[in-house]
């Protein structure tokens, strides 16, 4: 079947690249950032306040929907766009990485992942092709196979079991989803491997060769330094086809964004816009501001000036602050509405800069506004 | 100066009427229905919220305003409606109502009232000089009386000395706002007296012949039973002036807007659409309904299939119930908007039944529609 994506420009200094992803509810520029919607919706947002702040895609958590509300809630509605109101794309992850962080008595066979539910403790076998099986009744528009994260540090033993049984699994769920789908929506491969560049390849290669979709690069951002992720990513990123999507799971800072998209990497997914905001930190050109600082009790001024975001056109520092400290419920949508229109402007602004020839400028201008700090 | 209100229609049967209002920020029109904003926001709600549930005046908290973030603050804003980003119509209550509700060891003095912050126990001495500057300070399009409010029951003498005091503040009130203002914002008198008609005719005859741009019930809705509130409303309203509005402070339930509107209440207010959204109880023709039932589990319908809110026109039953067992912050929003939309129309219905001379058969269809019930 014809594969869903079509790189449209390249940086001639970096492997930064722009394209375009078309998927059954939508088509995606990429670099991309996406908003993590884990319960079937963004926390704070509606989904006419993510369109407003730029988004084009969403995730949703497969092992959180699967709990709650169930998959035959979600049947009910053929999917989950018609469930939530979001009529754009919906990438879907497999349920791997919250097995691995947040589920109980996890055991993993060759069958699946059993584990216990972090909410009542009941017991659940999820295997690759339940997986599958649970993506489709979402409607995805981007199914992700079941993977086997691993913890930072892993021994290398761990680590290349924990890579072969994803790669296994991947085979799996790829017969899983021709024969339900007919390939109709995307599926990526996961490359697994910790931290170890050798079987990274390893996996890269293995999962090329079943010719997927688009990849991800799983088990990254869980602990370990900046360069150490970066150099996996920079080389798993390669060994991937390179007319495919490749997709950095659970990524990241800005920083991390602009060195990743330095590297060859399209999509990106973080609760790290969405928690912060929750949080009160508020991510500006300038670096992060904490809102509940008391020296923006008087400001009149909005978070940045530049900005053109609904909270920075209507509100200021100072109302923020009092929100913020009342805890009322509006501060956690404006704050969210803000730091997401920050990270889709980022993957925005590296696409514009990759069309118009100037990524590194835009890369340096970036570090160089950093040190305009706010705080 | 000019008084600021118009009788447009009244029904023939009962004392319910139609009227106009206009203010610095805006023209309304009732019976209304006015959410509260107590700290600056109406709970969960942005302005265009507010705006697309029909809100046209929302409420303000003097003493939570006061407290938190600071009369300072909001001056830097010229008042409320920029800090908050709204710039309909304001109506600001004196602070009355908290320090007795709210604020630690109150003490009443011919002066004003001394209590301790509810948040930090720092103490404050709130004149009714003071409470005018403050509700000055925030640009409050109606301005209320400093009053003395009373438990329910209530001694009579009790009753008869807070009445007593609430008239007098009430001439130190009108002086200062002549002074500060010559009159530009509307300033309302605060009938006080507990449940006895008789104090009650006394106070409405007391400030009625100082001649405030209108007039509002106090000390209602405070533990009495529903039929005792609406013979004092029906003892009082009355004798207030025909040609002024006339509002019933913290009022009520949906019942209790239609029986006051009856008995000649232009204006209302009261947490209740906003606070029981916030627990999951949702107002309809046919009475509330709890969306945490299980029973909603499954159901793709709209709360209301007969409601064009923003709630019922994109999300069904099984949705609200997903979002607010999770507690998800939308959950909130979502049946807030809902709720608001009720009360908001609750009231446009009733005027658009008195314009049309059909206001009797409104209320008998309004209960009708009660019994065949929800939950």
């Amino acid at each position: 079947m014809p594969h869903p994506f079509q790189v449209t420009a390249r940086c001639t200094s970096t492997r930064a690249r722009t394209g375009r992803l078309s998927l059954v509810h939508g088509t995606v520029e990429t670099p991309v950032f996406m908003p993590v919607g884990t319960l079937g919706t963004v926390k704070a947002m509606a989904p006419e306040d993510l369109a407003a702040a730029g988004a084009r895609i969403i995730l949703g958590n497969t092992y959180h929907l699967y709990l709650r509300p169930g998959c035959d809630v979600i049947e009910r509605f053929s999917g989950l766009h018609r469930f939530m109101h979001w009529d754009g794309p919906i990438l879907t992850d497999s349920g791997g990485f919250q097995i691995f962080s947040l589920a109980k008595l996890t055991r993993i066979t060759e069958e699946g992942a059993r584990f216990q539910s972090h909410l009542d403790g009941s017991g659940h076998l999820l295997t690759p092709e339940r997986s599958i099986d649970i993506q489709i009744t979402l409607d995805s528009d981007v199914i992700m196979c079941l993977d086997q994260c691993i913890a930072y540090p892993a021994e290398r033993r761990a680590a290349e079991d924990a890579m072969e049984i994803t790669t296994r699994w991947a085979e799996r769920c790829r017969r899983t989803w021709l024969e339900r789908t007919g390939g109709k929506n995307a599926l990526f491969g996961i490359v697994q491997g910790g931290m170890y560049a050798d079987l990274r390849r390893r996996s890269a290669e293995a999962l090329a060769a079943m010719d997927f979709s688009g990849y991800a690069l799983g088990g990254l951002s869980v602990g370990e330094p900046n360069q150490m992720m970066y150099d996996v990513a920079e080389a798993a990123l390669p060994l991937l086809p390179d007319d495919r999507p490749k997709y950095i799971m659970g990524v990241g800072t800005p920083e991390d964004l602009v060195e990743l998209t330095a590297r060859g990497a399209d999509m990106f997914d973080c609760v790290m816009p969405t928690r912060n905001a929750r949080n009160g930190q508020l991510f500006t050109r300038h670096g992060t501001l904490n809102i509940a600082n008391s020296r923006h009790r008087t400001d009149t001024a909005p978070i940045d000036p530049a900005c053109d975001c609904y909270t920075c056109r209507n509100y200021s520092r100072a109302y923020l602050r009092h929100l913020y400290q009342s805890r009322e419920i509006l501060a956690y949508r404006l704050n969210t509405l803000h730091n997401l229109h920050y990270y889709i402007g980022l993957a925005a602004g590296m696409r514009a800069a990759v069309r118009e020839g100037r990524f590194e400028r835009f890369r340096r201008d970036f570090y160089t506004a950093r040190e305009d700090r706010n705080d």
